[in-house]
């Protein structure tokens, strides 16, 4: 079918990836993204070019459970045909989790009013083969209760400079974090962050500088000084990529259920 | 140090792999392969040729949570440092978790009085990229309580000959298995099956005959039927071996924990 022969319609899926194999999400010169393969699925598919868009850049290395996306397209292609579709085209790394008819009104990235991201530490003096890439292997024992009251630091609206990556171009460093929470599950310590938009590595830092302060034995208070230097001189190492997983997006926006592919339940979204 | 200054002294492992890269246990003619990995390692660390011996071996594809292992060295290197200085050279898809001193009587194929597997099954009508090479995916929604019911026909000491691949060269197919159990934890079911020993390929054909009865509605009884045949050609197809790891091996051995590399508790082992 040509494309124009029906008015376009606005697409929204719910997309995880496994990051290890890719170099992040946007369609650049070299290498595989996510963006791209997605965008060849959908080519493949309904033999439509489009663009598609994503709540939240990954950088290389960094999982999805929850990336939300948006496109246009021309096809009236069944929902469910359509994911079901685009997953056998698909590598395994990436899937389609479910679709969803939307109005011109949304954008994955424009109408997010919230992200929750996740960060794994694998706190064990064994290094584990399985998880290898998925998340940060960290060999000392290391104190939640420290951790959550250090990271407690952060919470609310403040400028997060010394918490963004050097060589970003970005202007406004003032980010509002929503909660920072810390769970142990034997020996995976997972960190849950959720905030209305993060900088460059800013989640990847945090991770870092709690690291480097537990390690050091810092007072939690100190948090506060690295956050007023505004300088990322002052935060800890960027923690590695594979622990990194952006697990919801939140938005002002009514899903319906009977205009999605599959009846799962969302939690918006 | 030359090989000899010092009597041999044998050494036990425990071991924990991801075998998606590599082509199983055994050392052999060609591709990457956990025994030569580890021979290598010993290699580099101590200078020292040694052959190793394994509980199970494991086929291309399939893991280990605990592998235990073998091998007499002359090197009268600590343990911790034998284990750490191992670890920093194998590739993060490997890794020794605990070492102990044993003596002659113990061998880790021999001594072994039960092994325990896992199978694991991803059932979602959805593919998730984490589960990739880790689980197989069953879409349709299984009953575990069929599946239990079906299972506990394959209990005690039994002729499995229905359950062996082909190929195998094995003479005697009687082994006894002595639980097998169903747990369902999310989209996850994870199946634990403990026994004497296993017949090439049984867990992967068990775990395809039960699905293969799930789907086609057949009677839990009929599971008897199959065993009653001892004929590979009336059980399922052999399930995926990305499901399954090798979790426990218990021996006829005391394992004395001033003797170990670590204080970690292992059930026996």
């Amino acid at each position: 079918m040509e494309r124009g022969d029906n008015p376009e319609r606005r697409i929204a899926a719910i997309v995880q990836y496994d990051g290890t194999n890719f170099n992040g999400w946007q369609a650049q010169g070299s290498g595989r993204t996510v963006q791209q393969e997605i965008e060849r699925a959908i080519h493949i598919l309904i033999k439509e070019e489009c663009r598609i868009s994503c709540s939240g850049r990954t950088d290389t290395g960094v999982h999805a459970i929850g990336q939300v996306i948006h496109f246009n397209i021309s096809s009236t292609i069944n929902l469910q045909r359509l994911c079901i579709g685009l997953n056998g085209i698909l590598a395994k790394d990436v899937s389609i989790i479910n679709a969803f008819h939307v109005n011109n009104s949304f954008h994955s990235r424009f109408s997010a009013v919230e992200r929750e991201y996740k960060y794994l530490i694998h706190n064990n003096p064994q290094r584990s083969p399985f998880m290898k890439n998925r998340a940060m292997w960290v060999k000392d024992e290391l104190d939640i209760n420290y951790l959550q009251k250090t990271a407690d630091y952060l919470e609310g609206e403040k400028d997060f400079a010394s918490f963004c990556k050097k060589s970003s171009a970005v202007e406004k460093t003032v980010r509002r974090i929503v909660s920072l929470s810390f769970i142990r599950k034997g020996d995976i310590i997972e960190f849950t962050i959720r905030g209305n938009a993060f900088l460059h590595n800013m989640i990847r830092i945090i991770i870092g500088t709690l690291i480097f302060m537990h390690k050091t034995g810092k007072e939690p208070a100190y948090m506060l000084q690295i956050l007023d230097k505004k300088d990322r001189d002052f935060s800890g190492k960027t923690a590695p990529p594979c622990g990194l997983y952006l697990s919801k997006v939140k938005f002002n926006y009514d899903f319906t259920e009977n205009e999605s592919a599959f009846q799962i339940k969302h939690d918006n979204i």
